[in-house]
């Protein structure tokens, strides 16, 4: 068997985020849908950002938030995704190498820029994401190493990767890769507009594929259409090996076969921007789990690393997380 | 008479600001000058970055940063300042112009990349600055438009224009311009290390061209060589009409001819990153002063955008400054 390598192999589209301040009423506007992440060509992502105030621009993606924790956390990472050869895309290469995470992708030489996606904060901390998945179309199955994904204990990936055409295949074979070399396969539901994209194939994912599965009430619910999360939890067990549910200020619940655990959420003294919660909460959970945590102690740490992220504006944690767990924890 | 067409006109050199944290070993191992800005060329810039954690890129530069505060004061305000036709320099046109600033300057299309500053901010929020002047350098006469030095009530300018070649030129072109048509000239001195790079021609710049100087305690005792404040206060009377001179926690000091007034600091909770401060209180005292407000008023207004500017990391305003300048006015 190949020697672990790295905690957790992290692939998905990769992009800076570009985050303004507008209120709701910029929102209806532009009709934007309050809480999703929209997909938008070059010209109305151009439009958009013209008519938006000043903006702070850092590093985002969604499997790439939660690499960039995991790597803060102190796990071995490494990172998947496609940026092109510009300004940004050197950003964002600097900003998960920096904190030592493995990545190697290489760069877009032709074709559109590195993706960006518009972070609308409103004042009650909720985010609405504009996404221009620019060089994020050109990840392929080419782009999959396999020595590297034999080499992780748990291959993440987010629903996201749904969105670009070559990307599912790129998922796709990772996975079988993972499940040869006797690895754990993960899933983030990303967000309930993705899974009404791809929801059949969400369904035979999680059921065929995944391993441990993220999502939050509203995607699980959107997952197995229906209207309440008991039900959810009902028909998600037994589909894969772990299932953690994030509830916001509820906190989470992890199924795990006949085991359920319920845990509460981290105390926040003021929540300034949402964005980036459930890949902060992944990557705790993720980071215990791969250590050999018990389930409640991961959801725990999920929980530390979420509270972090959205007291601050933009969605990779300012703090050291390794310190802050060990806080919390030994608290 | 030119009609007034705008409060203040900044000029400066416009950059990004790479903001990364960082302890102070990181300074010691690098030789880096806590608290200064220094000047690195683009090798030495590529080389610390690499060696930095990860970074939030926003748009800053001295001038910059103080008419973006103007705007979100609800000032009219406009900016010259050179950037190159590239990611970076594009997002620095939108948070100019989005704040509804008059920004027209010739894009640079050869030359360096926009200009670029690692903003180091350790844990102590005291920031440590390493600037890539870049397209900066291509700043010169021809960007100085004369109708509009011309409508503008202050012409204010920093001091960190003397370091790229052919801005001071730009500098005295427009100081000239302003004198003529009646306005008024204002510098700020940017910081103490500028002042030792230049200060002779600060000493005559503010004798012969400067009506309202703003500085704080280290560079305004730097430019008269001085080891005591009381001492700089009493040189700097009669230099000019208004010195606004801030030292930090303790407020700031106003000096007209022979009227000095004392005005204390705004309360911070917490100080999370101190890049500009004095940027912002420039800002707040020409919001007031182009308003015709009182000298202790607009000294006020300055020490308020100070506050919440040092309360977040960045140096541009997150609040919208209108607003909590009436509150705390009002209060």
């Amino acid at each position: 068997m190949v020697k672990i390598q790295f905690d957790v192999l992290g692939i998905g589209n990769a992009m800076l985020d570009v985050i303004v301040h507008a209120d709701d009423a910029f929102l209806s506007d532009n009709d934007l849908i309050k809480g999703a992440m929209s997909l938008i060509d070059a010209d109305t992502a151009q439009a958009l950002y013209a008519k938006s105030g000043p903006a702070v621009e850092c590093s985002g993606g969604s499997a790439g938030n939660t690499i960039s924790c995991l790597a803060s956390l102190g796990s071995k990472a490494a990172y998947v995704g496609k940026v092109y050869n510009d300004q940004l895309g050197h950003a964002f290469i600097h900003d998960v190498r920096s904190l030592g995470v493995h990545f190697e992708t290489a760069l877009a030489i032709d074709g559109p820029p590195t993706a960006t996606c518009l972070v609308i904060v409103t004042p009650d901390a909720e985010r609405t994401m504009q996404t221009f998945l620019g060089a994020c179309i050109g990840l392929g199955p080419d782009d999959i190493v396999e020595a590297d994904v034999a080499a992780s204990a748990v291959t993440y990936m987010e629903g996201y990767l749904w969105d670009p055409e070559d990307a599912k295949a790129a998922f796709l074979k990772a996975a079988d890769i993972a499940h040869k070399a006797g690895r754990d396969v993960s899933l983030s539901l990303s967000d309930p507009f993705c899974v009404d994209r791809h929801r059949d194939e969400f369904t035979d994912l999680v059921t065929n594929h995944v391993d441990i599965l993220f999502a939050n009430e509203d995607e699980i619910m959107s997952l197995y259409q229906v209207d309440n999360f008991d039900d959810a939890l009902q028909i998600v067990r037994g589909q894969c090996k772990i299932a953690a549910l994030t509830r916001g200020d509820k906190g989470s619940v992890i199924v795990h076969g006949d085991e359920i655990h319920i845990v509460d959420a981290e105390p926040v003294s003021k929540v300034l921007d949402t964005t980036g919660a459930g890949d902060a909460y992944a990557a705790g959970f993720l980071h215990g789990y791969t250590a050999g945590k018990d389930l409640p102690t991961s959801a725990r740490i999920g929980g530390i690393c979420a509270a972090e992220v959205i007291s601050h504006l933009g969605a990779r944690a300012q703090a050291n997380l390794k310190d802050l767990a060990a806080e919390k924890l030994g608290a």
